[in-house]
């Protein structure tokens, strides 16, 4: 077993990294504040006897070397960044808990015939620079690198830009890099297993995804003394939009959700009627054909709905991933881990995304999940226990050492 | 008549002062822009002979003496700051038509009994720092200087701060002044004397007003991993109010208007369920009782509409007036001088709020409008001719001149 206490100190010495105003952290990605997560984590890593490789998109690899350097390693990992209002433990706990593993196995004095490679995976959450999980889908080979160098922020600025002021940008070509096998250890971010009173998640699929960015075009007007007929009012598209959406989803619940996070109005002045709304749909479904279906709606009846109002309606898809199956020998290999040490555990669907999704594409890939308090998460209060962080930590350690072989 | 050409290279001149990105302006108060053209005005004035005070709200008063220096001064003016996109015209041709009238006095060597005063009123537009008319409505002894000196920006910066910040926080206490009649001259900002194909707006009446801040109360999730059913999605509580706001005017309609035009969400992010919405609500109507009766059902529905979407509604008036009926005897002036200068005029309501409405609470006041291109104001694309600017120049000219007695 993993030292539990170790791993639950170093999630929250993270944590005052880009502390939030509620508890939770702030660290969004190429921030400052990502600098210093990384710099501790670097630390921390070659402590723990570990040497650091840095890609061109800021990706970190850390190698423990096995007793057959030439076999492909072993990775384990997630992402350092964080929500703008986010928690301690969505992504940190997954890369704490892979240094975690080295630790323990230096401890224990074992030696695995596979390196074993702990990785901190850039821009997951996408907030600042959407797409999320921009920098493994780069790795993947499933987004351009030129591409992401030019997502920018709300600011302008871009993520290639960014990643060079903070001093990450690596050499490494993203991608170059034999994967013998991948494990993610994530909290579920969802209420399943704390309403199951299951410990561990065994993750077979996840969701897919798909980002429509909307904008909607009326006029700006006085909100005085323009008269209600004469009125192209982009607000109201957001608002009807925004039920179309919910509709949409609730259509295909549970197999399916659908919101809208962002909502940019313009020019946005308490007299002056919306001239434009731009704001981003959030599909998600395990099922493609339902994935598929719920675009096709929205983006079948968006555009009339705008013209009744007399406004204009345009989109571009800015994030998208399909289903990911999860390999079937990693995934048993998870489950009997889980087994053996005696932990509760069901196999589940991720509902969110992650690095682990992408990497799948190119090197068979597992996901572990721990409850969260309430499945909240992307919340300042998103809440774990030491033992079930520690709990996912064993299975994690375990199924890793299975696979580099002692 | 005024010198038409004259007064439109004043507009011309002064909106090369804080451009906007659309061929209109962005000054708006107390930034440096705002300062740029106070200075600009300042010089205008002081050249046509005019001595300037500034009161502690920023209002700046030009004062060109009568005959009679004892007499009441007959006021004239409007706002130089603009909406963020706002127009080349709007409260600007108000100000710089009252500096003609003074310019044209002195070329025709005319002399009036009662002085005439040149007026700017700070921060009419009310984008930055709600309510609008802030600083007429302390003139009038409506808005508590304090209460107007803690109003603040969205980024915390406030208006007594600013004020002191852009030097432009004089030392007369506002209100401090004698009346005897006050004129504001504005474009229409509505379609309606443009359909009319008429000149000259004779204002009678103006639209009440209500801007009631709203905040709906949700909880930030993960997008992707909360089940619909445990959502409490914010946005929605928007998007249903905005289409409550439309449907309660529209029952009003033509006699109300009512829109959202300012709308924060937070966090706003793309993977997170909006945990809050704070926005802003104009009702508007030149009846007072259908105005509150707006207002009443609003502030009556939001709650329980929150409610069913588990989410909290919350709300303040930021922003409010009476509908105002203009002084008979000025409005009758208004009409006879359009009526002598052989100008189409008609009775119109004013469908924005206006300095002059607060002014009318403390001295008889009167307004004068000119079409505007599609009724179209507060967007850059705002449009007058050059004729129109003049006609009600002239009709200005004659009403001043006969109310300040030659
Ligand atoms: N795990 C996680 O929150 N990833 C961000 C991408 C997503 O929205 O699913
Ligand atoms: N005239 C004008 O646009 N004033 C701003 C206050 C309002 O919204 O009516």
């Amino acid at each position: 077993k993993v030292d539990a206490d170790r791993l639950w100190d170093s999630l929250m010495e993270m944590a005052k990294i880009g502390p939030g105003i509620a508890g939770g952290n702030n660290r969004q990605a190429l921030t400052d504040e990502d600098a210093e997560g990384r710099r501790l984590f670097q630390h921390w890593c070659e402590d723990a006897g570990m040497a650091m490789t840095v890609d061109q998109m800021g990706n970190m690899f850390f190698r423990h070397e096995g007793a057959e350097p030439d076999l492909d390693p072993v990775y384990v990992g997630s992402h350092l960044d964080t929500q703008p209002t986010g928690g301690k433990y969505d992504g940190v706990l997954g890369v704490l808990a892979g240094l975690e593993v080295i630790r323990s196995i230096r401890d224990l004095g074992i030696r695995t015939r596979r390196p074993i490679v702990v990785t901190n995976w850039t821009n997951e959450e996408g907030t600042r620079f959407a797409p999320a999980m921009l920098a493994s889908g780069v790795f993947a080979g499933v987004i351009e690198q030129d591409y992401a160098y030019a997502r920018h922020d709300a600011k302008g600025k871009t993520f290639g830009e960014e990643l060079a002021r903070i001093g990450w940008k690596g050499d490494e070509t993203p991608g170059d890099r034999k994967i013998h096998a991948m494990f993610e250890y994530h909290i579920e971010q969802g209420p399943i297993l704390e309403a199951e009173a299951t410990q561990i998640g065994v993750v077979t699929h996840g969701q897919g995804l798909r980002w429509i960015e909307c904008t909607v075009t009326g006029k700006g007007q006085h909100t005085g003394s323009t008269p209600m007929r004469m009125r192209r009012n982009a607000g109201r598209g957001l608002a009807q939009l925004t039920e179309l959406v919910h509709e949409i989803a609730m259509k295909h619940q549970p197999n399916a959700v659908g919101a809208i996070g962002h909502v940019d109005v313009y020019p946005n002045s308490r007299n002056i009627i919306p001239e434009k709304v731009v704001f981003t749909v959030d599909f998600r479904s395990h099922l493609l054909p339902v994935l598929l279906e719920m675009v096709k709606e929205f983006t079948a009846k968006a555009p009339a709905i705008c013209a009744d109002l007399g406004c204009e309606f345009a989109s571009e898809i800015v994030g998208q991933f399909d289903p990911p199956a999860f390999d079937e020998t990693l995934v048993r290999r998870v489950r009997s881990s889980a087994e053996r040490l005696g932990y509760s555990h069901m196999d589940i669907i991720s509902g969110a995304g992650h690095d682990a999704c992408w990497v799948n594409k190119v090197a068979p890939t597992v996901m572990i999940m721990c409850p969260c308090v309430d499945g909240l998460s992307h919340n300042e209060a998103e809440d774990i226990s030491r033992e079930w962080a520690s709990a996912g930590a064993d299975v994690l350690l375990h199924s890793v050492l299975e696979t580099a072989e002692i």
